[in-house]
C-alpha cells in the first residue's frame, strides 16, 4: 500500500498554460473589482449605453433624477458653499495665491467632478496639505509677491501635471500604487501638515509684517520669537475670539450631531463678521491687515499661461506629482470611507480619472490643485446630500458670489482666515488616534510619527519619503521573515495547530509537522531553510535525550501562497539536507500556484507524487502504516535467517 | 447552544507582551541561526572557549587537526596557487592593476580567511566581476595609466571600504540585505559581466594598441571595428590555440571529473607556455605583448596610501560599497553551496565579518578586493582538501613565487591571459539556466535578462539596480495582491479545498469559505476587501437564480501570517459591509500574530467569541445549528400566534 493510495488524490493536474496564469494575474493586479463585469450577457445596445454611463457617470444618475431629491441636494449645496468661501480664500492664502484663485477652484472643479466622478457625497475643493505644498515647490523658482505672473503660471502647470498624472494612473489602472501609502503614513503626514500650517498661521494672529518662507517648526518658531516687538495684541485678541467661536461650534456639533450645520456655516460667520468689523472700524488703522482687491467676474481660461520653460519646469513636475498622489489619497479614502457609510461601491481607478480631468480643466481655466477634501465631503453627507448635484449647486453659488459679491470679502482680515485654518488644522492632529496606534502597533506609530516629525521637523517631502520608505521596509520584512510554527495534535480531534499557540495540542513522535507561510521566494528562501533546519535540530536534541528520532518532516504548505524558482531550489536543498540525516520530506495541501511550479520544475518527480498528501491527517497515517510494513518486513527478513 | 461550545476552545489568551514579541521578532530577523544554542547548558569556562572558537574558527580545527590531512591540504593547497597566479595576473590586469597586485592578494587574505573563516572548502583569491567594477568606477576619478600611483591608492581605499561594510553588516547581523539579491538577479548579473569582460579582451586577443575606457557592449564593438587595421593575426592565432587547448581541459574535466585537476593546472600550462614562446622567440618583435616588469619582494605595507581626499572619496566609497555587496553575495552563495555538498553549517553573518576582516587587513597590504571564487573553490573542493588549510598552502606558495619567481612571469604574454579569462568567463554565462528560466518562471527570466541586457549594454550599476527593483517590484506586487480562493468541501471527507484547484470540491449552501493568504496590511488591505466582497457578489448572482443566498461568510485565516491596523480596519470594514447585506461573518483558525492583533483592536469582542473557530467544519456545524433553532423558534412563535 503506497501513501497515493491515502491522499484522497491529490490534483497533479497538468500546470495552466502562461497565458491563462499571465490573464488572472493582470486582472488581479489592475481590475481587482471586475469593473466589466456588469456588462456581461447583456446586448451590444445595452452594452454601449452601460460602457458610456459607466466612463460618465453623469448619464447614470441625472436620467433618474427625482425633484425630490432636489431640495436635499439645494441645501447642501448651499451649505457646502458656505463653506467653500471662506476656505477657498484661506488655502489660496496659504498656497500664496490671489484668494479669488480659491473661489475660482471651487467653480470648475466641482461641475467638472458632478459629470465624471462616482461617489454621491464628495464635495470638491482645494486642501491645506496640497496648498502648502505647491507653496514650499514653486516657491522655490518663483517668488510669490516678486514675480507673482511667473508664479501663477508655475502653480497652473502644477496643476496640469497633477491632473495628467492622475488621469495617467487611471487608465492604467494602476490604483495599486495608492495603496501603498499605508493609513498610519497618511495620519502622520496629515497631523505634521497640520502643525506646520498652524504655525504659519502665527502671522496673521500675531500681525506680524516678517515672515519666513520656510516651513520647518523650528524655522517657524525662530522667526515668531525674533520679531516679538512686532506682534500685535489687538490683532491676537480678534484672532483668539474668533477661534474660541469656532471651536465651541464644533463642540455643539459634537454634543448634538444633528446642528452639524451651526459648526458648517461658522466659517463664513467669522468671514463675514470680520468684514464688517474690518469696514467699520478701519480696522487697518490697527495694524489688522485684510485680504486686499478681489476682482468681479468668472474664472479666466489660462491655457495660454502654462509655462513649459524648461529653466522652470522641474518645480511645477515636482510639486505636480506629489500633490497629485497626495490629493488622490486623501480623495480615494475619503470617497471610500464615506461610501462606505452610505452603502456604495467606489472605483479607486474610474475615481482617479474623474480627479484627473477634473485638474486639467482647472488647469485650464484659473483653478489650482482640488480634490475631495474631508471637511467638505462631511458638511455634504451630513446635509443630507443625495447626488452630485449639491457641487453643481456649489459652482452656481460661487459664480453668483464671483459675479456679484467678490468685491466684499476683499474686507476680510487676515486674523480670521488664520483663525479659520487653524480651528480646521486642530482636528487633523489626531493625538487619539496616535495613542491607539502606540497601544496596538508599535511599528504603525513609529511609521506614522516618522511622517509626522519628518514633515514637521525636516520638510515634507522627506518626511513622506521616510514614512513610506519605513512602511515598505516593514513590508519587506515580513516577506524575508515569514511566521512558520510547529504544529501539533489536538487531543481528540484530527485537527493540527500551532504548538505556542495551543499548548495542549500534542506533538506525533517521529513526525515533525511545520506550517510555513507567505509566498516563499529569493527574499526568505535561505531563512525558510535555516528555519526548518533549526525545528529539526531543536527537536533533535530534545529526542536524543528520549531516543525517538524524526522520520519525517512534514511542511504544511496551506498558507504559501505563490513560490518562485529560488524558493523552489531551496525546497530542493531542504530535501537533500533532510535526506543525509536520513529524514522523509512529506508535502501537504500545496496551492494551485505553487504546485504548478513544483510540477515544471520537477520537484514532485523528484519526491515522488507519494510524498504529496491532502491533509496531515493522511500524511500521518500513511507514513505510520508505511513504517510499520518496512518493520515486519525487516523482521520476517529476519525469521528467514 | 451557541458557536463557543463547538469551537474546541480557541485560545483567546491575552496577547504576549510588547518586549516578549519584540524579542521574538528581533531573534527571527537578525539570528534565524540561533548562532548562541550551542552554548546554552555549558559551565562558564567551556562557554568562554566555545565562544572564542565561534568567533576565531582556526581555534576549533587547528587543535583537532590530524596529521592524515595534510596530505590532501597540500595536495589542494599548491592546485589553487598554481591557478592564483594567472588568475592574479589576470584580474590584476582586468581591474587595470599592476599584475604583482594579484599576486599580493593570493597571499595575505587567504591567511586571513583560514584564522576566522568558517568554511572548509573556500578558496579565496579575487575575482573578474569586482575587478572590472573597480576599474569602471576608480577609473572615472583617476586614470590607470596617467596617475597609476594615484588609481592604486583609491583601488585600496575602496577595499578598505568593502571590508569595513563587510564586517559592519556582519557584526549588525544584517545578512538578511545579502538575501534580496535574487538568483535570478546574480545569474543575470554575472552572465553580462561575462560577456563585457570578454569583449574587452578582444584587446588582447586582436593585439590592439588602441582600445577603450568604456564597458559597454556597443561601444566596446564599434572600437573594435574601428581599429581592425590594428588586428594582429599572429596575435589572434596564438590566442585562439591558446583558448582551444583551455576549452579541451574543461571537456576533459566534464568527461572524467576525477581528472580534473587537468583543467586545474591548464591556466598554469598557458602561461608557462606563454612566458617560454615569448623568451625564446622575441614575441615583442611580433607585436605581442607582454605583462611587463614584476618586481620581487612581497607585499609592502600600504595603510599610508589610503586616500581620504574628499576630492576623490565619493568612486573609493561607491566601488567599496557596490564591490563589497558583490563580492558577499558570491562569496556567501558559493561557501553555502559547497558547505550543503560537505554537509557542514555556514553562519553567513560569520562568513562577513571573515570577508571584512580579510579585506581590511588586504588594504594594509598592497591586495584588493578578495573573496571566494567559484573556479577555485571548486579546484579545492575536488582537490580534497579537508580544512582551511589548504588556504595557508596557498598563501605560503604564493610567498614563494613572489621572493624567487616573480621576474619570470613578466614574460607572459597579454593573449595567454585573455584566453585564461575568456575561458573562464564562458563557463559564466549560463544559457541552459536562462532557458530554464524561461521555461518555468517568467518574471525570473525577465528579471535575471534585465540584469544580462543592463550590465551589457547600459552600466553594470544601473543593470544591477534595474533587475533589483524588478524583484522588489515583483516581492511588493506579491503581497499587494494576495491569492484568495473559494473552498469547497471534499466529497466524504470533513476537508476544505480549494475549488479550483479542487473541482470536485462542493459548495456548501448558505456558506461562502474563502481561503485569504499572506500578511493583510496596508498594501493589500483594501484589495482583500475588494476581493471579498467580489466574492459574495459572484456567489449572489449564481445563488439568486436558484434562490438560495449567502447566511455566512467564513474567512479561513490559517494563512494569514500578519496583520496591521490598516488590515484590522479593512476586517471592521468587511463585518460592516457584509452585515448590511445581512450575512454574518466568521473567522477559522487566526493564528497567533493575527488574533493578539484582532484583540487588542477590539474586533475580536465586537464580532464575538462564538464567531471565531479552530476549523471549517466546526464553524458549519455551529452555524447550522443556529439556523436550524432559530427557524424553529420562528415556528414555534408561530405557532404560538
Amino acid at each position: 500500500m503506497t501513501g497515493a493510495e491515502y491522499n484522497r488524490s491529490v490534483n497533479f493536474g497538468p500546470p495552466r498554460s502562461f497565458w491563462t496564469v499571465l490573464k488572472s494575474k493582470l486582472k488581479e493586479t489592475l481590475m481587482p473589482d471586475d469593473p466589466f463585469r456588469q456588462f456581461r450577457n447583456d446586448p451590444l445596445g445595452r452594452r454601449i449605453i452601460k460602457t458610456i454611463q459607466y466612463f460618465v457617470p453623469i448619464f447614470e444618475w441625472l436620467p433618474q433624477y427625482k425633484l425630490g431629491f432636489l431640495k436635499y441636494d439645494l441645501l447642501a449645496g448651499i451649505t457646502i458653499a458656505s463653506l467653500a468661501i471662506p476656505q477657498g480664500i484661506s488655502y489660496a492664502n496659504l498656497a500664496k495665491l490671489p484668494p479669488v484663485i480659491g473661489l475660482y477652484s471651487s467653480f470648475v472643479p466641482p461641475l467638472v467632478y458632478a459629470i465624471f466622478g462616482s461617489s454621491k457625497v464628495l464635495a470638491v475643493g482645494p486642501v491645506a496639505a496640497c496648498s502648502l505644498l505647491i507653496a514650499e515647490n514653486i516657491g522655490e523658482k518663483a517668488s510669490p509677491t516678486e514675480e507673482p505672473y511667473l508664479y501663477l503660471s508655475l502653480v497652473f502647470t502644477a496643476t496640469l501635471f497633477s491632473g495628467l498624472l492622475q488621469t495617467l494612473l487611471g487608465l492604467l489602472r494602476l490604483g495599486i500604487l495608492v495603496d501603498f501609502l499605508a493609513h498610519s503614513t497618511i495620519t502622520g503626514f496629515m497631523g505634521g501638515t497640520a502643525l506646520l500650517i498652524i504655525l504659519q498661521q502665527m502671522k496673521g494672529m500675531l500681525g506680524l509684517k516678517h515672515f519666513t518662507q520656510k516651513t520647518g517648526v523650528a524655522n517657524v518658531l525662530e522667526v515668531i520669537i525674533h520679531y516679538r516687538n512686532e506682534w500685535n495684541w489687538k490683532c491676537a485678541v480678534i484672532g483668539i475670539i474668533f477661534l474660541i467661536f469656532l471651536l465651541a461650534t464644533r463642540l455643539v456639533k459634537k454634543i448634538k450631531p444633528k446642528l452639524f450645520f451651526v459648526s458648517a456655516v461658522a466659517p463664513m460667520v467669522v468671514v463675514v463678521a470680520g468684514c464688517l468689523f474690518a469696514y467699520f472700524a478701519h480696522a487697518e488703522r490697527y495694524g489688522i491687515t485684510v485680504v486686499g482687491p478681489l476682482k468681479k467676474g468668472i474664472n479666466q481660461i489660462t491655457v495660454n499661461r502654462l509655462n513649459f520653460d524648461p529653466k522652470y519646469i522641474m518645480a511645477p513636475l515636482k510639486a505636480g506629482l506629489i500633490t497629485g498622489v497626495i490629493a488622490l489619497v486623501e480623495g480615494i479614502a475619503i470617497g471610500r470611507s464615506f461610501a462606505l457609510a452610505t452603502n456604495q461601491q467606489i472605483d479607486g481607478n474610474k475615481e482617479m480619472i474623474a480627479y484627473g480631468v477634473m485638474n486639467i480643466l482647472g488647469s485650464f481655466t484659473s483653478c489650482y490643485l482640488t480634490t475631495g477634501p474631508f471637511s467638505k465631503t462631511a458638511v455634504n453627507y451630513n446635509a443630507g446630500c443625495k447626488t452630485a448635484m449639491s457641487n453643481v449647486v456649489q459652482a452656481i453659488c460661487m459664480v453668483l458670489v464671483l459675479l456679484f459679491m467678490a468685491p466684499l470679502f476683499s474686507y476680510t482680515p487676515q486674523v480670521a482666515l488664520s483663525a479659520i485654518i487653524i480651528s480646521a488644522m486642530l482636528g487633523l492632529i489626531k493625538y487619539k488616534k496616535y495613542y491607539h496606534l502606540y497601544k496596538t502597533d508599535k511599528f504603525d506609530f513609529i511609521i506614522c510619527m516618522s511622517a509626522f516629525v519628518g514633515v514637521s521637523f525636516i520638510s515634507m517631502d522627506m518626511g513622506l519619503m521616510i514614512s513610506i520608505g519605513l512602511a515598505l521596509v516593514r513590508a519587506l520584512l515580513y516577506m524575508a521573515r515569514p511566521a512558520t510554527c510547529r504544529l501539533g495534535n489536538i487531543p481528540d480531534s484530527n485537527l493540527f495547530r500551532d504548538m505556542e499557540q495551543y499548548p495542549g495540542a500534542k506533538g506525533v513522535s517521529g513526525f515533525l509537522v511545520l506550517q510555513l507561510g507567505s509566498p516563499i521566494y529569493f527574499a526568505n528562501a535561505s531563512y525558510v531553510k535555516e528555519r526548518i533546519m533549526r525545528w529539526v535540530r531543536d527537536e533533535n536534541d530534545l529526542a536524543n535525550s528520549s531516543q525517538n528520532d524524526i522520520e519525517y518532516v512534514l511542511l504544511d504548505l496551506a498558507g504559501v501562497t505563490a513560490i518562485d524558482l529560488t524558493g523552489v531550489e531551496t525546497f530542493f536543498e531542504v530535501r537533500r539536507t533532510l535526506e543525509i540525516k536520513g529524514i522523509k520530506m512529506i508535502l501537504i495541501n500545496p496551492r494551485l500556484e505553487v504546485m504548478e511550479k513544483l510540477i515544471v520544475t520537477n520537484f514532485i518527480d523528484k519526491i515522488g507524487k507519494e510524498s504529496v498528501f491532502l491533509s496531515t491527517e493522511d500524511a500521518i497515517d500513511a507514513c505510520r502504516f508505511q513504517l510499520k510494513s518496512s518493520k515486519q518486513q525487516n523482521e520476517e527478513s529476519l525469521h528467514g535467517c
